[in-house]
């Protein structure tokens, strides 16, 4: 069956290669299905929620779930915003002629067969198949089982969408067998996957870096950091803290722990707290932090500082030096995002030089660190890797490239 | 023992980002070194070579293994000609004022700590290691039992000259121990190690990419074809499988496969053989390239179309059209290297748009698959897969990139 869908999709991907405006005929058809189909989708999720509610599914998961007419128009405009960004597939990126006369170029082209793990949000299924299919590559998307039925019948309305386009359906295809067994022969499935994208929470992408063999580019946990040098503006690092923790604290982009220079703390910290009361956030201090701010908060342990809590938690340390912040960070972070506070050129330069990560920021929120706000387009995720894409994971980044050489005879 | 020399080689890493100049004086301290220390790097491969010998090894292994003081003065030039090319680290790929006022800059970096496992050539030893420095990575070499006293002697020499140079020791460090279990147990060193490149023949590769955590830039392996499309020019298609089979028969990117339109196959298969005859090229044959051929070829299985031959042998298929080429090299390639000979416009483009392999030629020989050839300097291998880099992997290949943003206060 998954060898099946396998097959029909390397084969699905070959036409695409030379598919050119046919792809956005056919996210357009997509997007207009979608709003025609509102019905059917929001009856479909309808099954997926009473399931959720009746497995005492917790509130937060089950809003994830729900589409709403709203969320799906949302989710066709979503997709006719990537058939309107410029397609990368054959955008030269190098080329030259060679002493022998060889002309050389080096093309971008798809990267073939992208599978897409996910979990509960139905609407990764119209977001992801909208960016692989954009990029010229067929997807395969093996979502989660709460959501299931809405995922099926988004499937369903986007491959129909696309065969009337003229692409073949097989372009998209959804695996409707969501045990565990199906996610772990997906990752074996080396002969027609070119890669593999996880997209959902550090357990997902951990249990999928581990197991695949098809190769994946590893996105999502983000335990970013703000260092307050020295000589930060404390208005502008309370700012920054307060925006960085508590505007969206689930995302990836948000901060889990601040370290701020010992010859600051005693102003800056108490500056810090008072802002981020604002928002009830509980502070995981060290011991230092902790005598500066007496009670009110909590110790931190060694675990706290590997930890992204995903919630109103923000860890605290004191530091005597850029260098140990830098340390600290290149320990305990997951090369995410990470920002410096400082009005000094030096500081601000030693740490976007020696800082290892995604996204490095001086005087400004982590949160910024997302394809849209960088003017990339949309996005599939945040790669945290080196290999292949780091930051943003846009068009750009689902493609490959290869070399084309054009001669008359030349041998070597 | 393997946890300390990663965690060694993670610390020097972090010191390589910001070496700048420094990397370039080791490089050439590395070059002199290997000249003045040539007798003692002849005597520990003369322990190798009597090993070899005792144990039977076939002589093009031996002659593989063999360092003579004209192979040791080729590393050090090898080691000087990676010193002079350009550094990658530190160069702006792009770059944004936001509306917002955010300066966002993408920039080249290095990926960290790079592992190399080799096979019985020591002179990988300094090649791997060079590019791996001048591209501001710490490396960890693990090379083959057959090899490992002329490794550790060239990796001592190595290691004693860049620190002289002022670079830490362990910006290079070698596995001692070759067991099956130290390769294994590096493939799981995800902590310390941000990518590993295997470097050999086609079992290490598979072994590699099967087994390890570490990400893997995978390289090697070539079943390259040839098609003589109906409208070729004969004598050039002649010409040209003449080079790509027996020019060097064992590299990866020699042709094991040609694919002959079946309009063209009675005038040229006779052409073709006529000339790999001066070779002595076993031809194993489909049945209609056979049965024009007549006696002195054999068959061809479906096993031979799969087959990697690194040797006097041919593959010939003869094909009903150039769709049934492009499948066939779809369906047997391992995506390296593949030549259409034509005289047809509509032919070359249709072939250069649907053969997706790392390179893809028009009427010249696919022995120009290297680094060198295209004009980009040393390699460390042909990368044959479609994630982060594609064809030939030079310095710019083992690099990844950040994103530096700079404001003053903003916040999402």
């Amino acid at each position: 069956m998954l060898e099946q869908i396998g097959q029909n999709a390397k084969a699905a991907a070959r036409f695409l290669l030379t598919a050119g405006e046919l792809k956005n005929k056919a996210l357009y058809a997509i997007a207009d299905a979608l709003i025609e189909k509102t019905d059917e989708i929001v009856k479909a999720n309808e099954i997926d929620l009473q399931a959720a509610r009746e497995n005492g599914t917790r509130a937060s998961l089950i809003d994830r779930l729900i589409l709403t007419p709203a969320r799906i128009e949302g989710m066709a405009d979503g997709v006719r915003q990537v058939a309107a960004l410029p397609d990368p597939v054959g955008k030269v990126l190098d080329g030259t002629v060679r002493p022998n006369g060889l002309k050389i170029e080096k093309v971008k082209v798809p990267l073939g067969v992208i599978a897409i793990i996910y979990e509960a949000r139905p609407n990764v299924t119209s977001d992801a198949a909208a960016l692989c299919l954009k990029s010229g590559n067929a997807v395969i998307l093996r979502g989660g089982k709460e959501a299931i039925n809405s995922n099926k019948c988004i499937a369903d309305i986007m491959r129909n969408a696309i065969e009337k386009a003229g692409l073949p359906k097989d372009c998209i295809s959804l695996i409707e067998d969501t045990s565990r067994e199906s996610s772990v022969a997906l990752m074996q499935l080396t002969k027609y996957v070119d890669v593999l994208i996880p997209r959902g929470g550090a357990g997902l992408i951990k249990a999928v870096v581990e197991n695949s063999k098809v190769p994946v580019i590893e996105t999502g946990a983000g335990v970013c950091h703000v260092y307050v040098d020295e000589s930060a503006d404390i208005d502008m690092a309370a700012n920054i803290i307060f925006n960085a923790k508590t505007s969206r604290p689930s995302v990836c982009n948000a901060i889990e722990t601040i370290l701020v220079h010992k010859d600051i703390a005693e102003k800056a910290l108490p500056a810090i707290k008072a802002k981020l009361d604002e928002k009830d956030v509980t502070l995981r201090c060290c011991e230092r932090s902790a005598a500066i701010l007496g009670s009110g908060v909590e110790a931190a342990t060694e675990d706290d500082w590997y930890t992204e809590y995903g919630d109103y938690i923000l860890a605290v340390k004191v530091v005597d030096s850029i260098d140990e912040a830098i340390a600290h960070i290149s320990k305990y972070s997951t090369g995410h995002s990470e920002a410096i506070v400082t009005k000094s050129y030096k500081a601000a330069q030693k740490f976007t030089d020696e800082v290892d990560s995604a996204a490095v920021y001086v005087n400004a929120s982590t949160r910024f660190t997302d394809g849209g706000e960088f003017g990339l387009g949309a996005e599939i995720g945040i790669a945290t890797q080196k290999l292949h894409a780091r930051g943003p994971l846009g068009l750009n980044e689902l493609t490959s490239m290869k070399f084309i050489i054009r001669g008359d005879g030349q041998v070597r």
